[in-house]
């Protein structure tokens, strides 16, 4: 988030350009003031601020898909923005161009409760459909942590804590309108379409969902829902290492119950949700589990899940079966990422994931926390261990270039023991900027070719989100 | 299934050519005898045999590469061949061609019980894989019914009984290596990778998946299993009306039941299955429940499922705890197709299938019914009724070209009315042959064009699968 300010605007944003975009969105709705282009020029990663040099806020499809056959005319860079709250710099105008905010596009389009399905608009976000559905007895569970929205969270393919349970957004994604570079509008699965299943021709729905917004503006999504549980309970408890963590998880998976989360938590981590959210947790490896089901089934799942634990040495669990006591509990979860810069006074987040399978995670965490300690930084660890997908939160100070090269260094280094051990360099943060060069690493050279491909033939002037995904 | 034997081949595939394939796989792998080809030429559906010009048996990776290769030089038509067990027509070879049959590559290759996948080469079965993981305590639950090829049901997004609880091909492929049509040989999430979930670049896996060898073929396939459950309960009860059989369902998925299976018969499947297994149902329309779980869990869930039974006014549920009792009962359920056919003596199978919302599947069962009689056909209706997605097996004797064309007319009018209640024309068998003017319908002429465009990309001499999906 430091800002390097760009001084002169892209030569292709003329006046007349910008005369243009104003009579398509409405002159209130454009701007070109430092101020507004600088704050859509990051989103809350460490990288650089790269302001674009014209904001232009869409209110509908028609200006979407007006302002891209424009972009698209001048070979003007195109730069989606939603809430900003990416981590791998997905936002950031790296080349200029135009950033279109589609926050103002915010209706919920539809709820159809007994088909466990709804559509919103571009700016809808997750916190505002949960509290719309409350009455419903519905709720989107998909949670990466910040209030992102919808559309976003399926260009960037977010998932969160619940995925072991519910998935990502792959899995929950019916149908998208996209309009492409040439202003094109599409419907992935057909115009109104919403079934929970389809085998009608190739899938693009999942093809747009994590592509970055480098193939497309996503306008509108439907999206699957589920039933709010019946009951609901949490608890913690600590393990002597990762290791005996990692196989508890490993063997309640085996037997088959649905939980809805098991999150890892390293003792650094556990540290600073102490100090931050005044908990008073045993300083060691633990896991934070959540039932979600009927309340008579509940009980058979938790006795069957604290089995498993004192198998593996774990400690007895510590409950939260009231909703308040929930609630604080895992709301200390998802302050973590700043409850971790709490622990370096005036830091900023440098965050990263990986994901492997899960037999290789306590190897992955063991050698990242040898980094970490050899580097002399402070790196904190918190997975969504049910997946096999953790994450460091190392809190820096992002004018201290020695820290940050450190940092750096060990989050690339973690990325490639990732993909030593069959896993990924990114499990829910995409690739923005940061990790292009462990793209090519990841999926192979033919591979990348492919994605390429694709991306030239939907986009072939090369204006979506320039400079993200790929080089 | 119907033979019009072509007499002339391609006058592309020159004895140079053939001489060349038999270079490539081994002369006793390549067969240009008439029943070879016959055999090579349709799937399961009422389409009519196609031949194949040639036919070669690729035993590795490399086969299939080169065959590429050499297919994509000469301008040669490539339809790969699994197990032969499609419903629209995948397989037949509607403009000759190579048929490309791989199922002797047979190899599972790794099963990795930890962490709950394993990776299967191109001719391996789903029930020979179930075999061979019986000793590890989990199962790939995907079951469509017949034993396909795993690849072959990637190719096609299969899914079945099981998919309302364990989601579909889409959601339980992590990993593909793919043949494209020039012989380059790509793994869609990188070689080796094998993770719950990613989202490093465009997801390539879900692109192929569904595109009915029209994109490259299938080589190897990376799967999620699942832990084979402690407890498995069925039973079946028997309602008044459609209406209240689907009410049921829905008050089912609502209180968050994760249920394993829900399968509707309407009254002349139920009298089918009766006169075929030898059961002894009251004749009427029903649901066939599957429940998995730990016991205690169980006891609980049939307890809420029971109560919502007699709410919406049907019967006492008919249990079916035992192992054997459960087996009598769901081969019942998927040998209902010839239980179908057994009602028409001599007759084969026309079979169809639609997925909507399920809020309007009464609506598309109660307008099909009646088109049904008023068309004086047999129409026994099966659906997988927690997914919104339901067949019609109409028994009829190819020859009888009268009852044919009301049985085509019957199943194109229920695609539209399933268009018209935002549902898709096929939930799992494909657009094949026999569905490639109502994709279109579908899906709309921006959206296919996109479709024809990745296609046109990947495939531009368009050798692979011609014929199928588009026109």
């Amino acid at each position: 988030m430091t800002c390097q300010s760009k001084v002169a605007v892209s030569p292709k944003v003329t006046s007349s350009f910008v005369q243009d975009v104003q009579a398509i969105v409405g002159k209130s709705n454009v701007s070109t003031a430092d101020a507004v282009r600088q704050q859509h020029g990051h989103d809350e990663s460490y990288h650089s601020t790269e302001p674009p040099d014209i904001v232009a806020f869409a209110e509908s499809v028609d200006h979407v898909s007006q302002v891209a056959r424009l972009c698209n005319y001048h070979g003007v860079p195109l730069i989606p923005f939603g809430s900003g709250t990416g981590l791998e710099g997905g936002v950031n105008a790296v080349q200029g161009g135009l950033c279109l905010d589609v926050s103002k596009m915010k209706n919920i389009l539809s709820v159809n409760a007994e088909d466990f399905d709804c559509s919103v608009e571009s700016g809808v976000t997750r916190v505002q459909l949960n509290n719309y559905l409350r009455d419903t007895g519905l709720w989107f569970p998909i949670d990466p942590g910040a209030d992102a929205s919808l559309c976003g969270m399926c260009a960037t393919s977010a998932s969160g804590t619940n995925a072991v349970r519910y998935g990502t957004m792959r899995e929950n994604v019916m149908n998208l309108e996209v309009v492409l570079a040439d202003g094109r509008v599409i419907n992935t699965a057909g115009a109104g379409r919403r079934t929970k299943k389809t085998s009608a021709g190739y899938n693009l729905t999942n093809l747009f969902v994590g592509s970055e917004g480098t193939l497309g503006i996503i306008t509108k999504a439907t999206l699957r829902l589920q039933g709010i549980p019946e009951a609901t309970i949490s608890a913690t408890c600590h393990f002597p290492d990762v290791q005996s963590a990692v196989d508890t998880t490993v063997q309640v998976l085996q037997c088959g119950i649905p939980m809805a989360r098991i999150e890892f938590l390293d003792e650094v981590s556990i540290d600073a949700c102490n100090k931050f959210s005044h908990l008073d947790l045993k300083v060691a490896p633990s896991l934070f589990f959540e039932f979600h089901g009927a309340e008579a089934g509940l009980e058979n799942q938790t006795k069957v899940v604290a089995e498993l634990v004192k198998m593996n040495g774990g400690s007895e669990f510590r409950w939260a079966t009231d909703v308040d006591e929930r609630n604080h509990l895992w709301k200390a979860r998802h302050e973590i990422l700043w409850a971790c810069m709490a622990l370096k006074p005036g830091s900023k987040p440098y965050s990263t994931d990986v994901c492997v399978p899960i037999s290789n995670l306590p190897q992955v965490v063991v050698r990242t926390k040898q980094m970490i300690t050899e580097a002399g930084i402070i790196g904190p660890m918190v997975g969504h261990v049910g997946d096999g997908n953790f994450h460091v939160f190392f809190p820096v100070h992002y004018d201290d270039h020695v820290t940050l090269k450190k940092v750096h260094d060990v989050s690339h280094k973690m990325s490639l023991i990732a993909l030593e051990l069959n896993g990924t360099c990114t499990g829910e943060h995409g690739i923005g900027i940061g990790k292009r060069d462990l793209l090519v690493q990841e999926i192979g050279a033919e591979g990348l070719a492919v994605m390429r491909q694709l991306k030239d033939t939907l986009d072939p002037k090369g204006i979506m989100n320039p400079g993200k995904v790929f080089f």
